[in-house]
């Protein structure tokens, strides 16, 4: 028996503790080629929103009563799959409960690295993919350039931080709150943002953090943050459109004031899914192992214990209530 | 003495008439490696639009009380220049009056093609070169893709529509009114939209016309047009971004619903300008030849007659008062 969320309704806008319950899930005896995983760590992530609503999207809706998924890191307790023993640990997607069978097609085992193996979550997983491939394939970034990115302090927009750093580039990032803020200097970058304090719209707060202009722009935010980023962008920019975590929730259209600046400077503008590279996922380890050797990347976590704590966690994603990868520990 | 258009005062939203004046300029006697220029042609190009406003932009602004600019044919009365002779015809771009002196360095003979001279500023000039790069390089677009191109109607547009049928591309053209609708048809587009049509949102005439989504769209308005293409975009879609005639006088900000679609599709916006590909007019020259040659090119102009009728022709573009290149024989 294994214990895991599911939606009880589809949420119209932010969704609510309403939303979730906690039920039993029956766990079958295992099938050849099957595995059962115990999981230690789950993720939680923004892109999830999108799959409790009803739509086409690029990964297939929640469906309600049935357990929700997820990312998952945990340890094989049971196998009937050539090459996988007990006490193997592996990464899958039934996240959201605490114990699942699965066919071992869909885990894989961890590469061997020398950090903690929820890292491959974050930074060293599907958030680090998106910042590595978003950063300097998607954007073409370069050393030199200057760089902009949203929600600095977050999984995703903490690690193109230091990806961008240790490639010669300058950063500004932005975050909500002194804080983050300061977080996000502590990572390396040249300037921080606090989009919450009061005073100057962002799009004056960018102009000053980047008096030359930007060459690249990392959106994790949409709205304001991507107009103020068109805004201020020089010739030939190029914009990663990798999320938009104010709209997920946000039945109102988004309103641009600068998007005619597209034109004028020749931005690029190209939005991404990081499932679009797993095929090249040996580059992005490769690259990230000779970070992680010349001490070039920090971790941030934000853990909430307990699988009860999930939808808590969700719900706080929203809220800014993380600094770097969200996770659960059930 | 020349008579030229001046601006009065810069337009705030909407031109008025009240914003020009016609004023006398007084023509230098020519110096070494000048031409004095009969103009023939004024064109009529809503950029302009742009260069009113008092900002950084890629053309500079014109200046309050002086002579205004723009693309024009004119036949040479007079020359100090080396291989410039009375007779010849000349595209060059002080537009906006009569008669002009200038370097003969800003001026270009009119290619050896068998077409009417001003055809080298609309298909054969700065907005067939528009529509050439804009579809092809830009937005990439193939034979076998779905193109939808909004402004079909207008110089840039219809050239588009007619490129892309050349090309073997499925072609959906948005206009305004019936007549402008038949002409898009009768150009070769496979399905024409009527934007003012009172009924369905602009999203479903367009879900529709292309019920298996668009692979390129063309964006000549910008807003309503911009929303319903990122709306039934299919993955990895290009959009060029060559103009937003819609946003050229509107003080307010762009809408836009289904921006997220940019990151589910994985769509690439990019912005362009045509000057960008003045050093491969020849690419143009060739190709377009073909096009003429093979029967593929029709091309529709709205004339306007005498340089008084300048600012009504330039009022007239943001009304949707032409079909094709707006022209005004001063």
């Amino acid at each position: 028996m294994s214990r895991a969320w599911t939606l009880t309704a589809r949420p119209q806008g932010t969704p609510t503790f309403e939303n979730f319950a906690l039920i039993d899930v029956d766990l079958p005896p295992l099938a050849d080629g099957q595995i059962r995983v115990r999981n230690r760590w789950l993720s939680v992530d923004p892109y999830m929103r999108g799959r409790m609503n009803d739509l086409k999207s690029y990964v297939p809706p929640f469906q309600i009563g049935q357990a929700m998924e997820g990312g998952a890191i945990g340890e094989v307790v049971e196998s009937r799959a050539v090459g996988f023993a007990p006490g193997d640990k592996v990464q899958h997607m039934l996240g959201w409960r605490d114990e699942a069978v699965l066919d071992a097609t869909g885990a894989q085992k961890l590469p061997d690295l020398d950090v903690e193996e929820q890292a491959f979550l974050g930074q060293l997983g599907m958030p680090g993919m998106t910042a590595w491939f978003g950063l300097l394939d998607v954007a073409e970034a370069r050393e030199g350039d200057i760089v902009f990115v949203s929600a600095a302090a977050g999984a995703v927009g903490s690690t193109v931080v230091q990806i961008a750093k240790a490639k010669g580039m300058t950063v500004i990032g932005s975050a909500g709150g002194a804080d983050k803020c300061s977080l996000v200097r502590s990572l390396g970058a040249d300037a921080a943002i606090d989009y919450k304090e009061p005073g100057a719209p962002l799009v004056k707060k960018l102009a000053d953090a980047a008096p030359n202009g930007i060459d690249v722009y990392f959106d994790n935010v949409g709205s304001d943050h991507l107009d103020a980023a068109l805004a201020v962008a020089r010739n030939h920019a190029r914009f990663a459109l990798c999320g938009m975590i104010d709209i997920y929730n946000n039945l109102g259209p988004t309103e641009l004031r600068y998007l005619a600046r597209a034109i004028q400077a020749r931005i690029k503008l190209q939005g991404f899914i990081v499932s679009d590279f797993w095929s090249r996922a040996g580059e992005f380890y490769h690259g990230m192992s000779a970070l992680l050797q010349n001490g070039n990347l920090r971790r941030q976590e934000t853990v909430h214990e307990g699988l009860e704590a999930m939808p808590e966690a969700f719900l706080a994603l929203f809220a800014g209530g993380n600094t770097g990868k969200m996770l659960v520990r059930p």
